[in-house]
This record gives C-alpha cells, sequence and structure tokens, in this order.
C-alpha cells in the first residue's frame, strides 16, 4: 500500500486467495497495470474483486482464505468478478464443528488507561447522565413525547450535570402474543435496557393500565433498577395514565413532570470520577458496508477490541447472519466447550427462525453491499467476523439479556442496525462502534455512537457525520494498528464525555425491538 | 335504562342471554336488588356479568345470543360470573360457513350531507392537508426528524393552507428478509400510505441509498403518487443521502428543505370545496375495550356506520382476532360468495399465521379487557363487531392494500391498535374512529382520529382527550341511535377541518408496520 492514491492499488487478505479488491477511488479502467504485472481485461469499480490468476468455472473463490464462492465459468486473471459469476456455497453444517480447540494468541494485560465515567451504586459505569422514562406500550409514547418536550424545556435547565431526557417508546405492550414462547426476547430487551448503566438507576416508568405488559410483568420485584446492596429493595416509580386521580391530559403531564424531577434530583448529584477502562462495555456492529468494511475499518475494530479486552473491559459483538457462515472460526475460538455449544444454539435458534418464514441467511446482503463490492453473504461475513479482533470468546447472549461477565462476548442479534442496537443496548453497553462503507447517520439517544468510515471518499464528503476515518488504512497513511489505538484512545475520550457528531446534531433513531412471536 | 344513575340498572343484549353486565359506576354491593327481582349474591364491579338465571355446569354462557362460554361450574342466579368460572368455546371451523345468505336490511340512501374536504386531482378527498415525508429505511429517519423540524419553524408559517409536516418514519427497509414471501405486507403499506388522500398526492420520499427497499422499489414506475389523468407520468421527488453531492450534513438538509418548499408550494394551492358525505373514508377501531364497549360505543358506532354506507361513504372494520369468532355472522353478511371466500382466506391466513408463532386467537385479550368484564375473546368479539353495523359486506382487503371501491369493506388487519391504524391508513382512510372502554390517548398524525369513550366516568375524566361520549348510552341519557347520529355529524364537522382533542394536543402515535417475514 503506498500514500499516492494514483497509483493502481489492490489488497489481498491472504497470500492464499485468488482474488483481490481494488483501492483506487472510482474504480480503474481497463488496461491499468498494477505493480506486480498484473493487468485489468475490463474496467473494475472500487472495492469489488479483480481475479488475481486464471479461475477455472466449478473453482474455487478464495479471500480472507476462505471459499467465498465456485465460479459459475471461467475468470481469467484480470478480470472484474462481478456477483453474477460467483455460486453461493451451502450454509456450514452445524454438526462437526471445531470446538474451543484454538489457543487464542498472548494478551498481555493492557494497563493504566482510564476515562471520566459515572459510577453506579451496583459498580456499572455509565458514559453519560440521562433520565430515561420507560414505556410498557405504545399507547402512552404521545404523551412521553409532549411530557419529555416539557422537561426538557422547563426542568432540565436546572439539572446542570444531566445530559438528557429520553423517551424509551418502542411498539411492543399490547396487540401482541405476551405468552407465545418467543415473547420473552421483547419483554427481557424492555426490561434490561431501563438498566443500561448510562440511566443511573433512575429509570422511571409511565404505563397505560391496560395493557398486557404490566408494570410487574415488566419488572417483577426480584428485578429493580440498578441498586446498591444496601438500598431497600424498591419498586420502580410509574405513573399510570388510566389511574383514578388523573382527571384531564394535564393531571397525566403533571404526574410525570413531577416524578421525572425527582429523578432528576438524584441523576443531578452524579459526578464524573476517574474509572479504568475495564469499565466499557462496547458493542460493535457494522452497517451500509461494502468490500472496504472487512479490509479497513472493521480490522482495525478488531484491533481497538483486543486492546479492550486486554484492558479487561467488555466487547460485544453480534449479527447472527453476518457470522454464520464463519461459525466454525468462533466455535473454534470459543474458551470452552459450552460456550462454543451455546453459539452454535443460537445459530440453529437463527436457521429455524428464517426458515419458519421462507428465507435463509442470504436474504442479508443489500443492493448497497453489492454495489460495494460484496458478492454474498459469505464475503460479507469474513468482513464482518473481524471485528471481535482475536481473543478468545468469553460468553454468549441470546437476544435481549443483559451481560454478566468482561471480556469478548457474542450477543446474538439481527443483523438490523437498529434492533441491533437497542438489543446492544438491552445488554448493558455504554459505547457503541458503528462501521460503514457506504455510509449512514445512526444514533442512539441512550448511548454515544462513535461512527467508522471504511473509505477516504466517505469521510471526506461526510466530514460532520463519521468520527474517525479508517480508509487511511487502505491508502496507506495509517497501518490498521495505529487505526486501532487511534480508536481506542478516542473511545476513552468519548466515554468522557467528547461528544460524537450524531451527539452533535442530536440525531437518534428509535429503539427496535426484535420480536419473532406474533402480533393480535 | 333510567336517567338515575343511582337505580341498580344491567344490561341484557338480547332476550335469550342468561347474563348481563352491571351498569352502575363503581360496580354494585351484594344483595342489591334490581327491578325485575334479582338480587345479587355478591359484590359484581362495572361492566362485569351476573347470571340471570341459575346456570349448571357445563351449560352454555350466553351473550349477543352467542355461546361465550360454558359454565366451568354451577352458577347460581344473581353471582358474579368471574372469568375463571367461563370455559373458552373452540374457534370456529372454516368449513361449512355460511355464505352470503343474510338479506341486509333495507338501507333508502341518505343524501344531501356534507363536508369541506380537499378534493385531489385522482378524485379522492383530503380531510387534512399535509406534506408527508416519507422514508425508505429506518436509518434515515434522525436526518428526517431534524428536517421536519426545520421546516416546520422556517417553512410552513409561510404556507397558511397546509396544516402540517410529517415524516413518514418506519422501522422497515433495511435489515429484513424483503424477499420473503410475506415481504410484500409492509413494502405495500408504506407505498400506500404515502398516497394517503391528506397528503395530496405531493409526498416525497428520503431514501438513504444502500438500502434493500430501493426508491423504485418502493414506488415502481407504474405506481406514481396521487395524480391526474392528464398529468405526465413524473417520479416521486427523492432526496438520497448517500448521493455523492452532498458533502457534510447540512447539504442533506438543505436537499430536503429544498425539495419540501416545491411541494409546500403546491400544497398550499389546495383549497377545502364542499364535497358529498361520500368521499369519507372511515376506518373504525376498537382498544382497551371493556364489556361496555359493545353495549355503547360499539353500536353506537355501528349505527354510524350504517349512516356513511347510506350516504354512500366508506367504512373499514378490521381486527381479525376480533372477529375470528363471529366469523359466521360476516360471511353470512358478505354480499357475494367472493368475498365470503376473500374473509375466509383472511382468517385462515392468520390462524397459520398465529399457529407458526404457537399461540392462537385467545392471545389477544387483555389484563385491561379482563378488568373491563369481558372474559374471553368470543365476548370481546362479539362487542367488537357491532362496529361494522348491518349493512352488506362489499369488500376485503389484505393487510396494506389500498381501497378500490366504496361501501362496507373488511379490511383484515391484526388487532393491534397502532398496526390497525398504520394499514387503515394505508387503505385510504381519511377519518378514524376509536372506541376505549379503558381509556388511550391514541393519535395518528396522517389522519384525525375521534375517540369515543364507552362510559360516563372515562369520559368525565379523560374529558380533554374523549370527543364523544357514548356511556350516556348505558346511563339511559341518549339512545343509540342519537349517539350514532351525533357521531356521523360530528365526523362532518372533523372532516371539514375541526380539531379532535389529539390534535388539539399534538399527541400522536408512531407508525407500526405489520411484517410477519423475518429480520436478517
Ligand atoms: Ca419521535
Ligand atoms: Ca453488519
Ligand atoms: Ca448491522
Ligand atoms: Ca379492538
Ligand atoms: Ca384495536
Amino acid at each position: 500500500m503506498a500514500a499516492d492514491t494514483q497509483t493502481p492499488l489492490f489488497i489481498r487478505m491472504h497470500e492464499r486467495d485468488n482474488v483481490a479488491i481494488v483501492v483506487n477511488d472510482g474504480g480503474l479502467p481497463a488496461g491499468t497495470q498494477f505493480q506486480n504485472g498484473l493487468t485489468l481485461l475490463e474496467a473494475v469499480p472500487q472495492g469489488h474483486k479483480v481475479a488475481l490468476i486464471d479461475i477455472a468455472k466449478g473453482d474455487a473463490i478464495t479471500r480472507y482464505n476462505v471459499t467465498i464462492g465456485y465460479a459459475l465459468a471461467g475468470i481469467a486473471a484480470g478480470s472484474w468478478i462481478q456477483e453474477a459469476l460467483v455460486q453461493l456455497p451451502p450454509a456450514r453444517e452445524l454438526q462437526n464443528l471445531p470446538i474451543a480447540n484454538r489457543k487464542p494468541p498472548e494478551m498481555p494485560a493492557l494497563e493504566g488507561y482510564t476515562f471520566q465515567g459515572f459510577r453506579n451504586p451496583d459498580g456499572s459505569v455509565g458514559t453519560r447522565n440521562i433520565l430515561a422514562i420507560t414505556t410498557t406500550v405504545q399507547c402512552v409514547a404521545g404523551v412521553v413525547e409532549y411530557a419529555v418536550k416539557r422537561i426538557k424545556e422547563e426542568l432540565l435547565p436546572k439539572f446542570s450535570n444531566v445530559d438528557d431526557v429520553v423517551g424509551l417508546e418502542h411498539t411492543y405492550g399490547c396487540g401482541v402474543a405476551i405468552d407465545a414462547p418467543d415473547a420473552m426476547i421483547p419483554i427481557r430487551t424492555v426490561r434490561n435496557i431501563s438498566l443500561n448503566p448510562n440511566f443511573g438507576g433512575q429509570t422511571m416508568v409511565v404505563s397505560l393500565g391496560c395493557e398486557k405488559l404490566q408494570p410487574t410483568r415488566l419488572f417483577p420485584k426480584s428485578i429493580i433498577p440498578i441498586q446498591t446492596q444496601t438500598q431497600e429493595q424498591a419498586e420502580p416509580d410509574v405513573v399510570c395514565l388510566q389511574d383514578a386521580g388523573h382527571i384531564g391530559f394535564q393531571s397525566m403531564i403533571t404526574s410525570i413532570m413531577q416524578t421525572a424531577e425527582k429523578h432528576l434530583i438524584k441523576l443531578n448529584q452524579r459526578q464524573r470520577e476517574t474509572c479504568p477502562a475495564s469499565e466499557l462495555v462496547v458493542g460493535v456492529q457494522c452497517g451500509g458496508s461494502d468490500a472496504f468494511s472487512g479490509v479497513t475499518a472493521n480490522p482495525a475494530v478488531g484491533y481497538a477490541t483486543d486492546l479492550l479486552v486486554r484492558a479487561g473491559a467488555t466487547v460485544m459483538f453480534s449479527e447472527v447472519t453476518e457470522v454464520r457462515d464463519g461459525i466454525d472460526q468462533l466455535t473454534s475460538r470459543a474458551a470452552t466447550p459450552e460456550i462454543a455449544e451455546a453459539m452454535i444454539r443460537e445459530m440453529d435458534w437463527y436457521d429455524q427462525y428464517l426458515k419458519r418464514g421462507g428465507v435463509d441467511r442470504s436474504a442479508n446482503t443489500t443492493p448497497g453491499n453489492k454495489k460495494g463490492g460484496l458478492s454474498n453473504i459469505v464475503e460479507k461475513a469474513m468482513g464482518s467476523i473481524v471485528k471481535s479482533g482475536s481473543a478468545a470468546i468469553s460468553g454468549v447472549l441470546s437476544p435481549g439479556e443483559k451481560l454478566t461477565q468482561k471480556g469478548l462476548i457474542y450477543a446474538a442479534t439481527p443483523a438490523s442496525d437498529f434492533i441491533c442496537g437497542t438489543l446492544q443496548t438491552a445488554a448493558g453497553m455504554n459505547l457503541h462502534i458503528f462501521t460503514t462503507g457506504r455510509g449512514t447517520p445512526y444514533g442512539l439517544a441512550a448511548v454515544p455512537v462513535i461512527k467508522v468510515a471504511t473509505r477516504n471518499d466517505l469521510a471526506r464528503r461526510w466530514h460532520d457525520l463519521m468520527d474517525i476515518n479508517a480508509g487511511r488504512i487502505a491508502s496507506g497513511e495509517a497501518t490498521i494498528e495505529e487505526l486501532g489505538w487511534e480508536l481506542f484512545h478516542f473511545m476513552l475520550e468519548v466515554a468522557s464525555g467528547k461528544k460524537t457528531w450524531a451527539e452533535y446534531w442530536k440525531l437518534h433513531n428509535a429503539l427496535v425491538l426484535f420480536n419473532p412471536a406474533p402480533i393480535t
């Protein structure tokens, strides 16, 4: 790789690969000669694959040292490998996988790195100080939105240590088959989101009254928002709109505002303090991926993941359909056979779920992925998995579950950006890393999102939406290691209060629950 | 029924019923004697059922002249019929149903009723004049929300004929199995919502660029927002955030605002004009139901439905799980055998859909329904169906489809309030009627919602959220006919621009799509 971006460049991920991707902005024309002598037989767009050698019909097409497909016709060296030439291999069976057999590389502890966080009574640490108003049902969303506006205008200015007020609106709670086998997923997701460390144990609840998801079902007695061990067990504060005491709409707003003020007073007492990097709980995901995702941004995230794990922090990677084709790598990296089995269980559940709907994991790829050079889900998956770095996998979460341990965790979620972000929020993340090749203005209200661009061109055009430019790896201006360290330091800054671009513009997307159970 | 609400009162729906419901606010104590001599053996809450005669174990419990269940124990006359005493009957099989065999009552045409509406080039009529900004994918929601705020502050005040600017945000568009068999439901829903008559054919689109639901897929060439027959076929205006021309976040906002201004100019030329009542397209539904829903509000809506049909208007009723147990009544009322078959097809699809998720139609009822006196889905369904009045059923829509005819239409949707409202909006409704017994602050951004309370107590407490009080029927202050006419006149006023309470407070809930296909 060279700093001069005019030089024709390709990137091969592994010495055994028979294809590589074109690096240059705008792609390269037919006749272009690379330094190794290869000449393009046709124009190849940026991020798309070129055959490095002649590939016979039926031969494996190899990238990341993995068969990403089979040639549907003979492909001469220097040809553009278009999607239509690549046959998707069948999904890896879930039997006879390698189990916990790979020794992870040496991971010396990384000490001395800290950030300024909000420590909670239960020991967790927030990166933001937010009043959350959760809801049992969508019926109350309009009222909560009205109340949040009033709280922001009339109360929030009086509490300078509180960053924001967020209504946790969602579409669950009624009109759903709440006793269906899969209903536990959305229910525990709503429950666990309200326990996110950024809410400081002060989450309040607005309920309608007649909904299926009653406050006592959302928060059974044993599960109380973040608390000290010495604190009395207390029910969360619930404002119920149908309470007989509410006469007129403004009485509902008054109830919500009075309850909010109580919690704002408590949240305002929180102060940032020095916390070790081990208190970071980072969720990583990608969206709007291109062929550079697996070459620049995701490897840099993978490097930072290793740094975080070495520092004793927690990192979650997710997106079932994007690891399905690399399941053998992951079961192999599991710290114990039980963890490998849990990973297989999650893949199998998702296989069945997709099958019930008449599709398979190949439904994942998007027009943008393909335009960006990703031929199919296998190629996309190989580029996605690298976000997980190289540490042993020390735990597995089912969708909506809350973390109970540190290290590198596989949190099973759909790849859907907002569902993945919602489920990682429920798991307890206090910092979110999002890599993108095509570009997305993604943001969350509850947790800061650091967006990493895979290409210089995107970073240039979206200069006030992308927080980190990993495109410099492709153009030779930075190494994966350098970017990984840069990202690691940037995470500590954002965790300490530095605003991301999404926060600067106040851009955020709605929570989206994963509800595989029926609507009624 | 008497005007004096202190007199102990019950309501029996049909002379053959062996149960009736207690009318009085707060219920009635043990020992209460009714005018017919019946004495309560125990206290019975308001809206709950009392046995009118001794019912033996295993005997049918009859309300609305329908078996709503079987007695699980002997029940003495004057006893409270608690939910636990009622065994749910099996669902009516979908074979051997009566088909189009019931002659509807005489329905003389009702002429001369008009409202002031916005007539569209395609002949449809809006009741509001709204700029809609639809979206292909949730990724753009934060940006659209930012832009809508700016448009409302900076542009809307210049266009006095335009009522509002609405971002049609939803959670579909990417991270979904877009080629799954059931994916057509959410896709056509998003498409058809943007064609709602209240948007005057001026809906614009914000797209990300790499999403699965590309603008050309959402709006194929043949389907263009409302147009005249003489108009040139024109693509809808699309702002694509990933366009290479967008440098920096504010350039995206500028693009959206410039496009919005173009459409605001056109919308501002619209004027209300006198339109016959036949241009009303009314969606009726209920939510937060109690035992009074089927006694007061829903019968009044049913009466108004008949008035609308007589006036040549369109009325949709919906909520599959709430008509499933009365399917024989509906197939019987179908105008043709084909319409009856279409209704059976929708029921069967939903039966299978629920079965795949491990539940059945009994998953519908809520804690609030039960608290309100509804023992099970059969009893709830009988009270729900009466909203449809007595006309012949002249058409059936599948979820997300757009209306093509007038009269009484069965629009198959889940009972979930927001999904039903979203699908009726997609069908083309320009006015929404929502009855509630427990109370809900329900509102929609695109279509005015008239809320009808089933009980005096709710209407009193929620005096500035409920638009019509049908509780007066139970207390003898008004007849069903009187309330039906009152509602009919109120509909014409609201259609002409009068604000509902939800509009006054600017309360509205998010669109919720029905997506039975998998997430990826
Ligand atoms: Ca909103
Ligand atoms: Ca991804
Ligand atoms: Ca994703
Ligand atoms: Ca209903
Ligand atoms: Ca409903």
